[in-house]
């Protein structure tokens, strides 16, 4: 569904992709501050598998620190899906997720299909605020 | 920031708002499934109190369930914010922290002046996909 953003510039295309969105702060499960975060490491692996038409970011934190690694998947008209509980591994998981989000034409990441870690992990879905309808 | 969404209809007014997003599926902490249950009494409860510029929609199912009642704050161009271990009274902490959001010209929620509430219960947030750069 096509918006229109008359303000959006050169960060147009990039705002209207499926967005994987990764916490890099993110400790491991030792607590330590030590650099690279596994959310570092973990925003780097999504980078690198990115197919066309999904974009990453890395975020300083995204408020899920009781639940650990996390990342969010967003995209336009659809719901957005917050997971924690992920790993270093979980890369391949967020890309296979963020695809079934982009794909699916009601704005609803599928059941059937999605990761393991993306079902046990999930620790909120909004709906979008463009379908109302459906909130 | 204004966005022209041409296929939103009689909805855009709604998409447009700062929207809380109330999920009237939570159980109490007896875990019952008796009707109306709290989330449903909260999405009331923030429906009568909210102002102009505010609009309120019940959801299933956030998917927060390990957190309890949840609600989540939503407005264009911001980030977007899930809480959980909300109570049937947490309807005027909800509005105040949609009105700070409303008002925030950065996209971000305030800290100072945030109720308790919305700081203990924050179960994440996801910063917007207009503004990647911040993200």
């Amino acid at each position: 569904m096509a918006q229109f953003k008359p303000d959006s510039g050169s960060a147009g295309a990039s705002a209207q992709a499926t967005t994987v969105i990764v916490c890099t702060s993110c400790r491991g499960a030792d607590g330590t501050d030590a650099r690279p975060r596994p959310g570092e490491n973990l925003a780097a692996a999504v980078k690198a598998l990115a197919p066309a038409g999904v974009a990453v970011h890395g975020v300083e934190c995204l408020g899920n620190c009781k639940r650990r690694l996390s990342a969010a998947v967003v995209s336009p008209d659809s719901w957005t899906y917050v997971f924690g509980e992920l790993s270093e591994d979980s890369a391949a998981d967020l890309i296979l997720g963020a695809e079934l989000l982009r794909d699916a034409a009601d704005g609803v990441m599928p059941w059937r299909g999605r990761p393991d870690s993306l079902k046990r992990g999930l620790v909120a879905r909004i709906p979008p605020l463009t379908k109302p309808e459906q909130a």
